[in-house]
């Protein structure tokens, strides 16, 4: 039964691949279920959807690119 | 209010139809809450997004594919 | 995998029962997957937090109460 | 923490932008918490994956639409 | 339609109020559409429930308590 | 940014402090970004609350107990 939803941002598939393997091997070895029980969910969120500290990501990468 | 919300995998716009309009009408004869209170979130995951026992639903489909 | 969400108010242990059992045999039907594949996830929010058209839901209904 | 998460359709950048920034300010203020500690989440969801009613939004807006 | 969820900390009912309130209030007003279509869950997490930085939130306020 | 959300069972606190503390350590690392940036939300969902295969987990467990 466990599911396991990440908020993420964009992610290469084989980062999902090792984020679901271990964070599934985790959380079975941490909560004494089996592995086959477990579903992970990756949300990749666009840029423009994520909001930290009252400003979109995306805005918030432009910043630091251009001061560089 | 009540909201559900169904993790699923890619669907055709037909199965959609009648995921809301089945769930919904389920959940206000149980609930006995009007249907027009219900609100339905149905979301698509790609295969690569989605983990089960450790492994990504994409990667699972291709080795089903290959044993075949 | 589908996981279905429910956001619902304070429920009766049967109606969660009958709740559940629908649910999933209609997405089961409609998604075509398996049942045992299928978890469900009731949310009993308490009507303190839950806000419609702006208000909580325990203020609404004291307000309907106080009108009868 | 907190994190908000919105289920919206779909929405303009500057909607987005505008929307992160007031629901950041107001959560901080009320919830007495750093602007920086408060993560937002943008849900567009396609009409076609919200159901209200029973009925996909994008077949309320056909209907809609054919009426005027 | 748009649903706001709030994942926060324990809060008095008068914050909630005024959450609910306030949020429905902007989204509306950002969003275009009207404050009866919108709902907002509190979910009010114990600090046994949160993570920061690897630690639960329970254990950090433990630690800043033991500073003082 | 990112969040993990855990929908679980009824967990003891040092099952919920190791699960906080390793999640955040692994996801920081394969995402490559620091963990003070991750929260990790533990959802105890009653058994009452949670459906498998179009059960209640409560039945499911009192089922298995009467097996014994």
């Amino acid at each position: 039964m466990p599911v396991i939803t990440v908020e993420a941002m964009p992610m290469t598939t084989d980062a999902k691949r090792e984020l679901v393997a271990t964070l599934t091997h985790d959380a079975s070895r941490i909560m004494q279920v089996p592995e086959t029980s477990i579903y992970v969910f990756i949300r990749e969120n666009p840029f423009d959807d994520i909001g930290v500290a009252g400003k979109l990501l995306s805005d918030i990468k432009k910043e630091n690119a251009s001061k560089k």
